[in-house]
């Protein structure tokens, strides 16, 4: 599949490697077109990737991630085009983590509403599908990582077949289908993106970002 | 040891139960001295079980627990007396959860504030103990209810002791040491009270009350 990935940070570079390594061909997308840490990323994930503007890159993925930090993402998303992402879906990673007011982060979209919302609300003609926001970049493709695997990752989104498409990628990244939760239209998004206050506090306390949630029935 | 209870609803009973059944003397404390929910729990409660105002039950606790709604706690504790919650662990099992804009409930204090901080505030001489207010009370006293009880229990305060007393007592509730996990001082209440969130949404989405969160490393 064509794959496009607006942001170049750690969580875009991460997902793009994986996704190249999975067969996919992925264009990270930055402001601008010759981005030095899409260049970078380019010469070293290999065959299959590429790199453009945030609307290059849109244009390019039949289905997109955002993986621009929340306080960016709509800019970010409006320069990628509402008519690039129209039709199709987008995976939003993202979470609007306020450092602004020192550490640790608030958050800037929370309690009666969510980025995830906003994306959806921007972008109505986009199928917003709400996952991998609360852990480490290096656990959402490797999930096995921590305790073989046997954890949870969660998805919040209005389109049941868009969902069902993200399992199947998230199921390609080594998520077994028990451990996906599909919490219900995108709304239930606050309830994810709401995990981070903890998860921030446990990385502080644990020393390390190498853990997840895991619900207990 | 003497314990007071703040508070008549469903987690004031079931704690109150489960002290008397290890033995304690519970005195369960509500607006008026003869509240029929108190009356009708220390009827079934049995001996060491017995009631009166919120400040009786506060003066009778060498420790206390406060059980009322998170959106009348300081009102409560204030009835209350500082003078008898003075120099005590206040193990605070509250949320702010606010139904008045319609449901899933939001939180009336959040993201950059919790209500385990305000009663910490509120009462300087205090210690103020977070815990139990991430999970149904059925499984506070019984954590072996679900996944033979491989699931964690959060505290957040800033006494050392006091949180180590309040370990002691989980424990004899049947939480495993390896389960509590001691978050840092009171404004890392901030993390556990936003769990509400997610688990308002996973008890809708499962039809149950009975799972809880466990932190996989």
């Amino acid at each position: 599949m064509k794959i496009g990935i607006i942001g170049t940070g750690i969580v875009g570079n991460t997902l793009g490697t994986k996704l190249v390594q999975l067969g996919h061909e992925v264009k990270m997308g930055s402001r601008t077109a010759n981005n030095e840490k899409a260049a970078a990323w380019v010469a070293t994930a290999g065959k299959g990737a590429s790199q453009g503007t945030f609307a290059d890159a849109a244009k390019f993925g039949e289905l997109n991630f955002n993986c621009t930090g929340g306080m960016v993402s709509l800019e970010a998303l409006k320069a990628a085009g509402a008519e690039n992402l129209k039709g199709k879906i987008l995976i939003d990673v993202s979470n609007t983590l306020d450092f602004s007011k020192g550490m640790p982060p608030t958050l800037a979209i929370v309690n009666d509403n969510s980025i995830g919302e906003e994306i959806q609300k921007h972008f109505p003609e986009t199928k917003v599908v709400k996952s991998l926001n609360t852990l480490n970049s290096n656990l959402m493709t490797n999930p096995n990582a921590v305790g073989g695997g046997d954890h949870d990752i969660f998805m919040n989104g209005n389109d049941a077949e868009a969902k069902q498409k993200v399992k199947e990628l998230l199921k390609s990244f080594g998520w077994k289908e028990e451990h996906i939760i599909d919490m219900g239209d995108i709304t239930t998004a606050r309830g994810t993106e709401q995990l981070l206050p903890i998860w921030i506090r446990l990385m502080g306390l644990f020393k390390t970002p190498m853990f997840q949630f895991k619900i207990v029935r």
